[in-house]
């Protein structure tokens, strides 16, 4: 507290992101990040951007990588936005297009970056609790509202809703905006981006820092009708004109046209993945159905936080949510195949010991 | 206008930078970028930043470039805040700062981000005027204020406030945060860093993309008392919990730890700008003081948006402003003496001509 700060400081509750431990021997599953490097050719065009060119401003429009983008999914640059990783795309949505007068909706179990970007900018906001399945009930969202979000793959739970429900949301809400969070959509799930024509309340908001193994980079995107996207580069215009820096201007046009790479990559992450789940189920967890990086897996016998710290102690780090609904479940990033028989071994001494 | 916007997006007016021009052949003046490219030692710790690790989130409080802008400063850690660009740190200021009952007050010419700030986040503020010389006066800030922000030197006058005159300011309101925007400070100035142990009210922002030559990797700072670097924090981690990626934190570490080059490379920018005054003055200019890598500088009988366009004309950018009180000046960026040399010949010819 101190009498310099604006009003809305006292009142923040911020964002705690995944533990980026500085040890490096650890088996890091706690963060969903991507077991695999990023393209080589991305890696590439990253190492010559490192020269007397970072003298000068990068292009504040980052027009190459909006073209990429519109180019790998068949749209119109003028459809895209581009920003400093998903997040701060989801904090301009946030303020640029979820703020109205009836409160924004999204799950009660979700990113838990939605209430602190309604607190940063004082936006009204209702939870929807998920089913007992944990799952997006559309049905559930047929209330007064002045706008909807939600993750799709549903993090940290994993569960994907069919693109069908999808349509059928924006069909029904056609006076709100709605924005789906596609985060960890490549892992298995159908993109909404091909509905983005046929939908102006529809946004789709993406990031290179899953499937396109670039966290390290911040690169985030939205896809949506130009008049959505004009909201979000108006906010965008006035908050900070060159987002993006030439690293990751070069590093995200490359790794959109690397194709094939991310495409393998995704296949072995998610045939990991279900290996996996097959694994734990076995080993008498209960795994809830995944299209992510990531399996969100209860014992019925063992506390979850309990789990982690014995994990923790053998250099394993997964992600617990001290949360109603959600305490006695770990969050898993999909590994290496290596990694994974590393989590796999242990659980298996932990299981067994007591 | 879009009935899905939020109310705030049909009011912005945003803020529109200089050209960034995709012709490589200019003689491009015209956004205060350093002519010499970025430290050695930056690029290579850079190049080697384009590797597998770029899949792994960055440090989320970029703890190593704290320390080491701690370090060259002489200052604790918990007393510098890092974001993407200075234009990011500031509008987290005036969010989390400079947002009161009572006006926020900035020079009437002044950076004109500060008015799309106050814009976005509904921040009352008035403008004071410079004198007729273009100066800030501090005794024509004394008026009931919430805070007060200017830059120093001030742009795009390049005009400097002495260090005797910031403190008279942090004095004479003691109760309002007082924050010195010092983007070109390394060209001739004394930075108010100096004064932060001293004045809880005091906020310095600088960036490393003039005097470091790094405008390509956007890296931006602020230092003040661990209660004002916690209202940022606070803001920050309500909107972006990784605004740093991997080669803006290690490039910008590496920028500081080499002062020999970044002290050498000011004084070259510091030594063509002198000439460049001189040379400008025999030609007729009206010149104003610099302290900043930028001269201002008007011709009695030239109209400026005319030698603007005939400037460009011959590949040369410079940025002229179309605002009361300075649509006579142009702000010419200090470049190479081999650049510096083409404007002169340019300007020579010009003003021969008619």
């Amino acid at each position: 507290m101190n009498r310099f700060w604006s009003s809305v400081v006292h009142t923040l509750t911020p964002y705690v992101p995944g533990e980026q431990p500085k040890q490096t021997d650890l088996v890091k599953l706690n963060t969903n990040e991507n077991p695999y490097p990023p393209s080589p050719q991305a890696l590439a065009v990253m190492a010559k951007e490192a020269a007397e060119t970072l003298r000068l401003y990068p292009d504040p429009n980052a027009d190459r990588l909006k073209h990429a983008i519109a180019d790998y999914y068949g749209i119109k640059s003028q459809q895209v936005f581009v920003g400093n990783g998903s997040d701060e795309v989801l904090a301009h949505a946030f303020l640029g297009l979820l703020k109205h007068e009836l409160p924004l909706l999204f799950p009660d179990i979700s990113y838990s970056f939605y209430p602190v970007y309604c607190g940063l900018y004082d936006i009204a906001y209702q939870t929807i609790p998920l089913t007992d399945q944990f799952e997006i009930d559309p049905d559930d969202y047929d209330i007064p509202n002045g706008a909807i979000i939600f993750p799709n793959p549903n993090a940290p739970t994993g569960r994907l809703l069919p693109l069908s429900a999808v349509e059928l949301l924006l069909k029904q809400h056609s006076d709100s905006v709605v924005v789906v969070d596609e985060a960890y959509i490549d892992f298995g799930g159908e993109s909404a981006i091909s509905l983005v024509d046929r939908y102006p309340n529809l946004l789709v908001i993406q990031t290179l820092s899953k499937s396109r193994s670039l966290a390290g980079l911040r690169v985030g995107f939205a896809v949506g009708h130009a008049e959505l996207i004009e909201a979000l580069e108006r906010v965008k215009n006035s908050f900070n004109s060159y987002p993006l820096d030439r690293f990751a201007i070069s590093g995200a046009v490359a790794a959109f046209e690397d194709k094939a790479y991310f495409e393998e990559t995704c296949r072995r992450v998610m045939s990991t993945r279900d290996q996996l789940a097959n694994k734990l189920t076995q080993m008498g967890f209960q795994v809830l159905p995944s299209a992510a990086n990531f399996l969100f897996a209860r014992h019925p016998d063992r506390d979850a936080e309990e789990l982690a710290a014995r994990l923790r102690e053998r250099s394993i780090i997964v992600r617990h949510f001290k949360q109603a609904r959600i305490d006695q479940f770990l969050r898993i990033t999909i590994g290496t195949d290596e990694q994974t028989q590393r989590l796999i071994d242990a659980l298996e001494l932990i299981l067994k010991q007591d």
